[in-house]
């Protein structure tokens, strides 16, 4: 199996790439003197767990039960559900819990907490939970001042559950782009986290553990005192939104989808490719940044960049590539790339193999049952992907 | 298994509203003398084509080969693959044809009949092919006008291959929305793709078939004269850009995502749910429409609509739901809409079941292995649908 005879679409993972961007996160997190727990929700993969973990990762980070239910199979047994459970998946945990797996479970409401405490009490578990807290506003969490956390910990501890700690995640950093707002918002999470751990330590309750992070964040944080732990997800592959924000390169961007070209529209410029929206995602995120690379940035085989080409519209199987109009260009000055787009179909003919570099890593490999991950030697070996809940 | 017990989120389908669904596309092309090929690329299941297939269609549409397999590994024999071929995906057709799939292909330029007829000739194999006509601008395909139709016609017939006729796809159609615009649009796809197969008619070169169609236009052509078939696919489920497009009333709607509530940010009126954009898609086709239905409008565990209530954002797998701000209606206007998100934790408590009616039911159904389909007595049947290419 080569790139060549491939069918496609394809989710390529570049291993080498993949590497590379997993050593610099864990590099910086042992400079920071924290633990580091990786979110497998963007690969969903054993296989870049497994690379996460024998660089130094402790534990890992799931989106769902689903993701804690494989994960386990395969041998990871520290595992924190990050999101808020809901009450009626509590049997899922608790299956889980019984099998030996060290699932921490999430809460930022009382109720949710009474309804694991009840559960644990009913079957005799004690539950490790972490609570959530707010530090930027941009979606759950408690915020650290608030004395519900003080109701929620005390809900647990009063009940016989072990409070893991607290936990925050600053999802506004992907709105950033300037290292200056990314080096303040990584200082907010951190200090919020801190403050909400120190709340409840006033209070006399436990709190062992304090757990932050976002790629962007993570990779500015300029010191993380009082901090046990980070989590961060994408940079395991990057994407065009992280290349937006400003924390990589387009060359560090370690999945592209593999693509074939399957028509054109020559007067306007168009190459038809096999790699539309069920590919690429609908994720548009590069839309609101300052570069807007439509669905995609698009490539040669090689990885390399195709000058100005991005993905600029998409339906199910059928994806629309051409030159981008550049920033601030009328279409009066089209001129030169106008003869460009003529010789689309010389440039770009019938059969040709692109790689497309997509907005949004997580949101493209779930349009994937599986990865191909390619060597540097060209080798390229099946790595399966979970898919549902 | 019930609703109340059912793991979320899931892909309900309204199995009644579905049929109903069905019915009506079926009973249109019945009046209009057309035959109908639905296109399966909307559900991917076996169970919706089955009941497409015994409402009367003849036929079915896919939009990879993925599909082909395993529709005809289900028993569908009669199958057009409607996006142009990749030469190097001819190994895979060739494979169908020769198990007895009668496998109608597409092209839109002269190299791929090129390598079509010599694949055919290789193994002595005589594929059907279409000939894919642009009569809206908006993707692929030959202009009726354009000589390139008959090269292509010259080049598949002078090699034996067999040629099964013109097909179009009006799909700027999602863009429109009355009822005017969308009949002269229907008028526009019927005639450009009656005057291709004229076109190669008068070179006497074979052309039996006439193909056209999309959801909006199939509801709203007014004659089909000269055409042969018909085909639509998200008529089958319907989504909310359809109904922003005005061929569907959101009571129409079979597809929604059932989610549990696990969180509120009471001051903004915030609930969030288990159901973001891995469940629910990242399509926000609503978005440049007349109505904005964010990432979906939510309803009760009843499938009716919760009045004025949509999600306003997603992360991959939170959703926040919140009151849409009406249309024109400023902050400063907010007073009575600002005393129900007070309410928000009461009225939408945790653990509370909601169904969201997507955007785009295609992109939706896309995130979920599995169906799960509701009748009317509150039985719920599995259905699986495929994943990959």
């Amino acid at each position: 199996m080569t790139l060549d005879t491939l069918d496609t679409p394809a989710a390529l993972i570049d291993r080498s790439r993949m590497l590379h961007n997993i050593a610099r996160m864990q590099q910086r997190m042992d400079a920071l003197g924290v633990s580091f727990r990786p979110h497998v929700k963007t690969a969903k993969c054993i296989e870049v767990a497994e690379a996460q973990r024998e660089a130094g990762a402790r534990g890992i980070t799931v989106s769902t039960l689903k993701e804690a239910e494989q994960f386990f199979a395969a041998g990871f047994t520290d595992i924190l559900y990050a999101v808020g459970i809901a009450p009626s998946k509590l049997p899922r945990a608790l299956a889980l819990h019984r099998a030996g797996c060290d699932l921490k479970l999430l809460v930022d409401n009382p109720d949710a907490a009474r309804a694991i405490a009840a559960c644990g009490r009913e079957h005799g578990e004690r539950f490790e939970v972490w609570i959530e807290v707010d530090t930027d506003g941009h979606r759950s969490g408690i915020r650290p001042e608030d004395d519900t956390l003080l109701e929620i910990a005390h809900l647990l501890h009063d009940h016989g559950m072990h409070i893991g700690g607290v936990m925050t995640h600053a999802g506004s950093s992907y709105e950033l782009n300037t290292f200056a707002a990314l080096v303040t918002l990584a200082e907010q999470e951190r200090a919020g986290c801190v403050r909400a751990a120190q709340h409840l330590r006033d209070a006399n309750l436990p709190c062992p553990g304090v757990s932050v992070g976002s790629t962007p964040t993570a990779l500015c944080a300029q010191h993380l005192e009082g901090v046990t732990e980070v989590r961060a997800g994408v940079y395991v592959f990057f994407d065009l939104v992280m290349h937006n924000v400003g924390v990589c390169e387009t060359s560090e961007i370690a999945l592209s989808v593999l693509t074939t070209v399957i028509g054109h529209q020559t007067e306007k410029g168009w190459t038809i490719v096999d790699a539309g929206w069920m590919a690429m995602s609908r994720d548009r995120g590069t839309a609101k940044q300052d570069h807007d690379y439509g669905y995609g940035l698009v490539c040669a085989l090689d990885g390399s960049p195709l000058d100005g080409y991005v993905m600029i519209g998409a339906n199910q199987e059928h994806g629309i590539v051409a030159l981008a109009q550049p920033a601030g260009e009328g279409e009066s000055k089209g001129g030169v790339r106008g003869v460009a787009a003529n010789d689309i179909a010389t440039r770009l003919p019938i059969g040709m193999k692109l790689r497309i570099v997509p907005n949004h890593a997580c949101a493209t490999g779930a349009q994937f049952p599986e990865y191909h991950a390619l060597s540097n030697d060209g080798a390229i070996t099946v790595w399966s992907r979970f898919h549902g809940w």
